[in-house]
């Protein structure tokens, strides 16, 4: 028997079969094979990372252990990249996968040979407030890496401050700046690989050897805005259990949507606020008791991450189910 | 060999019994045994709601059909009630537990009596627009249940727009005039349960049979401006995993924190803003690279749900884990 989203319990994640392929189709054509290297953390599912790995895509970007051990065990390792900072890297050194871990201290540094991890990227601050050494700092940690044994195989710089920019010339002129850093760096550390970008700045970012996208398979509204050649393709499907005279409620709540970027969108609604299991909304023309909607999370990274499957929908048809095995730390 | 908050992977949920236990024991002394029903949305784990049962609290309110489920199967079942409608209760009338479901509407109360639930509470809308039928429709739609086939053991009615008050005088005024629609409702429901109440509420709603309060356990940093009785007894361990001039990360993100109620606090810090895995912040005092940090959260309820266990620390030591095993729906 066919499986339609009447059949699912709810809430549950849908993803548009058309939207997801467009979109992956139309990553592919501008960064193929290797030039991208998809961040499974926007995901979550070693399902889709196959998916992704079948278009030529076959190196990955992760940002926890339990991604990086999630996608050795499913064979996805044939190069895997923790684009995050760990002072335990035993887990690590342990799977069985070729792993590189970004390093931006003495500290990380050390972790990572004492977790028995073989290859490093020097990880530096190219504007976003977060992980990284300073462009200058990174001759010498890079030398600091291959006396501790540490194969560095260059140098990564997430410019994450420039993606919510609006205006695409803004974006251009800001990445610019920021792989001047990140070459600068480049030039003292060696190695291959100059790892940076996201869906943001993917065509933007020429001057990286690999683009670290994950959010453009299943976009979301925020990314939206930008006028990439990306479409929506996520969605929480909600059922209608109350409908009072102004607003009706469905059973999709904060718990099963990520709020980091404001509430969520109903289409043909007003939504006017979100409880633990619920979310209250005014709709155009009032709905029934039971009907399904489908709501649209304001980010999809942490809202994928609240569930155990996305449900591959060709309209109300489900046809296929992809666990969302990389779930955790 | 002692196990210590050093020994932990982050981000984890860190539980201080002591405040945890002060918590239990102020909400014991003012509701005692079944005049509290605690909430396990809140909290997540059949540890801590068995913890609530030998205190004499051995009534439950869920939120989830897979919270019921988790209940029943931990041997928690001899009262669970769903506060939440649903439109297909089969799941519930496969449990081996007492269950009472919330109903509002006609398609609710037929829900329940085709899933095999034999009991159900009448629930009414006391000004929070969510679920509820209107005060004046309660006795017809519980001659309708009864009609069904289905036990009416009386009415409920969250007066969730009450919590945020921070007047406590405003509180009361706004829990009277709420259980003064509830209790009308009641009249004309009948039966021998009126379940009301929160946290914010817990010894101001003086009306209701039980209160329905769970955050009180845990707390949080909006319930703690509220100058109620409870201790904020949850944070996020984090690992600091970067520091530069003027900020450091730790590894606690938007993944691993309730964002919907802002961002989390850090005590002796300035909290700049999250990403997926990080949190950067000022602290006065800068720390080092491997450094632990406590990450107060906005909001416990959905933070606690991101998460696989609580570990219970007097100071540093861990002396106990209590899974989160009722996660998802």
């Amino acid at each position: 028997m066919t499986q339609t989203i009447h059949d699912l319990q709810t809430p549950a994640l849908l993803v548009d079969v058309a939207r997801f392929e467009h979109n992956l189709a139309a990553m592919a054509a501008v960064l193929p094979g290797r030039r991208l290297r998809p961040h499974v953390k926007a995901t979550k599912s070693t399902a889709l990372a196959r998916r992704q790995a079948e278009l030529g895509h076959v190196a990955f970007t992760c940002a926890t252990l339990a991604e990086i051990e999630g996608m050795a065990s499913a064979g996805l390792g044939e190069d895997l990249l923790l684009a995050n900072e760990v002072l335990d890297a035993s887990r690590l050194g342990r799977v069985d996968a070729r792993v590189t871990v970004a390093v931006d201290s003495e500290e990380t540094i050390a972790a990572a040979a004492r977790g028995g991890v073989a290859e490093v990227l020097i990880d530096v601050n190219v504007g976003l407030p977060r992980c990284g050494c300073a462009p200058e700092a990174a001759g010498a940690l890079a030398d600091r890496a291959r006396r501790a044994g540490l194969e560095v195989r260059g140098v990564m710089g997430y410019e994450g401050h420039v993606m919510p920019m609006q205006d695409r010339g803004e974006r251009r002129e800001a990445t610019r700046s920021s792989m001047e850093k990140l070459l600068a760096a480049h030039e003292r550390v060696g190695g291959e690989v100059v790892s940076a970008g996201g869906t943001g700045t993917f065509d933007l970012n020429t001057w990286a050897s690999e683009i670290q996208a994950g959010s453009y398979c299943l976009l979301d509204r925020e990314y939206a805005k930008l006028g990439l050649p990306f479409q929506e393709a996520l969605t929480v499907l909600a059922t209608v259990i109350s409908v009072s005279p102004g607003w009706s409620v469905a059973d999709a709540g904060l718990k099963a949507l990520a709020m980091d970027h404001g509430n969520p969108s109903i289409d043909g609604a007003t939504v006017w606020f979100c409880s633990d299991e619920h979310v209250t909304f005014a709709a155009q023309s009032r709905p029934r008791v039971g009907d399904r909607v489908r709501v649209r999370p304001a980010h999809v990274d942490p809202t994928v991450a609240r569930h155990g499957a996305l449900h591959l929908v060709e309209g109300e048809r489900v046809v296929d189910v992809w666990p969302v095995d990389l779930r955790g730390w």
